[in-house]
Formats: structure tokens, sequence, C-alpha cells
């Protein structure tokens, strides 16, 4: 499973406040406690400071980068923002996220050919959110020939198949299982990602729903997730889903947690 | 999901104790408990009282009908301990378990003709634990064509693929889900379920494999668990489970157990 770590999201009150103020040791902490956890990326999402989100990327990106053996994921709408995000990146960071929205293909296609990044395409265009796994796939496949077209390689492509709250809509969940299975199936050689948190939002016990719901993905084909690594539990599900899935050979990976958490 | 309590189990030494010393309101309160949580059935086995076995069968069935609504699974392998629990039973006791050996066949199936109950199958013959998913189906549907033509019920059977320790094999995980994927397809009619906490044995952390395999196997389509029901995470998972595959609508039942449970 490959982590992005979600926690440095500017809509988190003390993010925001690290990001405005310029608090570097909290920025760091929060990043060197996830890569710690297990992250593959630091999702840096700096899109609720509006007008000072290109400084403070600016300023963040070489500050995370000294510190971190693992790329960021450069997360905002804001080409602008991107581009700059890309440009002082050293080293691939992942690109969070291109969509199948005609705007956000003519912001930031140019990037990605420019920078060649890692990409997350999210299943979702000028006609909304798709209301069937089809139509989700019909995004998927189109995004995934535009980015290859663009000397983009297929191993440094990730498909969200999108995450709605179940809580708006009680079919989101079940929607999400049959896109994620038809794209594993008709794309099997780009990966998976989902921001699982968003499964939960407004619903109490958040972190009960976004571990059933990883477990649920995993079992799917999940390739990667956007999530807390901090939240240990949902860490030790991952590791058990791996282990009953007969995919952690003599149960190493699962004990070999389990003993190092203690 | 039906619930079979599993906790009044003498393989359990405060069980053991209290059947041996006929603790009547130990056995009580575990059964009473179990039932407010929300099981279908309560797992009744005395096998370890060996030649008590009947006797303290015929002490503690009367007993416990007296204050539970559910009915009883009489859980034992001893043809003698069976009879005399299934003539007590008063109402459709479970039957836990036949299986395709045949002296259990023997055995049992005057015993499911005589007293008509309902019937678990686990998948395991004389030629011992299914190597494959094809080898678990042919028992299921042999034991399934036998027990119809007993006089029983397509609803009343629930067929267990018959889960295995992952510590002790890495495999059991995927093989279990392969087996019950097998049935659902192909004997869509009857009832499946498991024995949840087999999964786990001898590994740290068990309620964690518990809760994650049972969720894995409810995706899976698993009906029935034999299962803690005291073991609030594992209810909370199968909850959010329902909840997260859109068989909840308007998320009622799950805020409903959140709710209570504060």
């Amino acid at each position: 499973m490959i982590i992005v770590g979600e926690r440095l999201n500017s809509s988190r009150t003390p993010v925001f406040q690290a990001l405005n103020r310029k608090y570097e040791k909290y920025l760091l902490d929060e990043a060197l406690k996830q890569e710690r956890a297990g992250a593959n990326y630091i999702d840096l999402n700096a899109a609720t400071l509006l007008e000072q989100e290109v400084s403070r990327l600016k300023w963040a990106i070489p500050l995370l980068q000294k510190k971190l053996a693992i790329p960021l994921s450069i997360d905002t709408p804001n080409s602008e923002a991107m581009e700059e995000g890309l440009k002082i990146h050293k080293g691939k960071a992942l690109l969070n996220s291109l969509s199948g929205e005609n705007r956000r293909i003519k912001a930031f296609l140019p990037l990605i050919k420019k920078y060649q990044p890692r990409v997350i395409i999210l299943c979702l265009d000028d006609r909304g959110i798709p209301q069937s796994s089809d139509q989700a796939l019909a995004i998927a496949e189109k995004m995934l020939s535009l980015l290859c077209k663009e000397g983009i390689n297929v191993e440094d492509i990730f498909v969200d198949p999108l995450v709605r709250p179940v809580g708006t809509d009680s079919r989101a969940g079940k929607l999400f299982m049959e896109s994620l299975q038809k794209i594993k199936k008709n794309l099997p050689e780009v990966k998976t990602i989902a921001g699982i948190s968003n499964i939960s939002f407004g619903l109490p016990r958040r972190k009960l729903l976004n571990r059933t719901f990883l477990i649920l993905a995993i079992q799917k084909g999940l390739d990667a997730a956007i999530l807390d690594p901090l939240d240990k539990e949902i860490i030790s599900s991952s590791y058990s889903v791996q282990t009953l899935l007969g995919k952690d050979s003599a149960i190493k990976n699962y004990l070999g947690y389990i003993r190092q958490k203690k």
C-alpha cells in the first residue's frame, strides 16, 4: 500500500496557522512524523491561504525537502501555485490533481508536459460527479490517454475513482467500489488511489468508517491511499488486510509492525 | 448480519467452571448480555466436560431458554449430546455442525431428520480440510442435497466454508474468501456462516484481525457470523460495512447504533 500523508492540509486550522505565520518547527514535525509512520508522499495543501498560497508553497517546499527523504504531493486547484510548486520541487512530485474538467486540463496539461510529475487523475469532469462506474471509467480512460500523449509513464499515474461522503449519498461507498473494480479490470496498468477520509465526512466515528472503507477498498485492489498515517488503527488495519488476503507471506510484516508498535 | 454469540463455549475456563459447578447466574448473564448486544443465536458448547456433557446440556438448555427469546446453537461433535440437546430444546435449534465426514453424517443425519433443526454444514470431509475452493463447494453441494432429502428447508441451512488460522497457513484467509465467493455464486439460496475468531488463533491483536476478517467477508457476501457480540469494535465494524456498501439506507442503523452506544 502506497500512503500519501494527508495531515499538511490548510483546511486544518493548525496547518493554516503554521503556513500563515511560517512556523517551521510545526510544519517539519508534522511532515517527519508522517514519514516515520510509513508515508511514501507528504501531501501539501496551502489552498486556504488564497493570495498567500504561492508564497507559502515557495517557503514550505524547500523547507520540507531539506529534511524529508520522500517527495511531496502538491495539492492545489490553482495553476499558478501548481507551477511554482512543480518548479521548485526537487525530483518527481505528485500532482494532486488533474481531472476531466476542461479548465483543469487546459491549466495543468502544459505543466505536466513541462515538469513530468507523477499525476493523480480524479474521475470528475464538466458533467460533474460520475453517476455510474462506466462514467468514472470513461473519464479515467480519456485522461490516461491525454497523459500518455504528454510523455507521462503509466507507472507514474494514479487514478482516483472519487470518494464522496456516504452521509450525503448512501450509495457513495458502493459506487466507489464498483468504479474501483471496473478501473482495475480495464486499466490494470495504472495505480488506483483514494482520499479515504472523504467517505466519512459529516458522520460520527469517522476513523471507524475510514478504516473500514480502506479495508474494503484494499480487497477490491486499491494500490494507494491518501490518509492520516498517524492514525494507528488505520495503519494496523492495512497490515491486517495484507495478512488476511495472503499477501504477507509468513505474516512477517504484520508481526513486525505489531512488535514495533509496542 | 445474523450473529451467533460464541461466548458460552466450554473451552473458555469460566464457562467450563460455570457448567461444571452449575453457576446459574454466570451462565444466564453471559447469554443475556449477548442477546442484548444483538445476537440472533446463543452458541452452547459443553464438549470439554466430556462424560458430564450430556447432563450439563440437560441442565443448561432449559435454564437458558427460560430467559432467552432467541434459540440456541447446539455445538458438539458428540451425537448423544446433540440428540439430548435437540430433544429438550424448544423451537428450532441450530445444529453446529454437520460436516462431510462419514461418521458425522451417519450420527447426525437421523437426528436432523427427526428434530428438523437449522443446520450448519462445515466444509470438511474425510479427505480433511479442503485445499481449494472447488473442493469446499463440492462438499457444500453434496451435504446440501443430503439435507434437502431429509426435508430440511434451504432457508434453514448455513454453509461454513471453514475458517483456519492464518498464523498456521498464510493462504487460509485467501482460500476462505475464494470458497465463500464460490459458494455464494453457485448456491445463492443457502446462507453462509463463519467462525470468525478462528482466523486469528495464535497471533497478536486477535480482535483487530477478527474484525478486519469480518469486514472482508461481509463484502464477499457472508450472511452470518459466529463471534463475540460483546466485542464492541467488531459490531461497530459490521454496522459500518453495511453503511459503506449502501445497505443501510439513510445511514439509519449506523447512526442508531452509534448513538445508543454512547
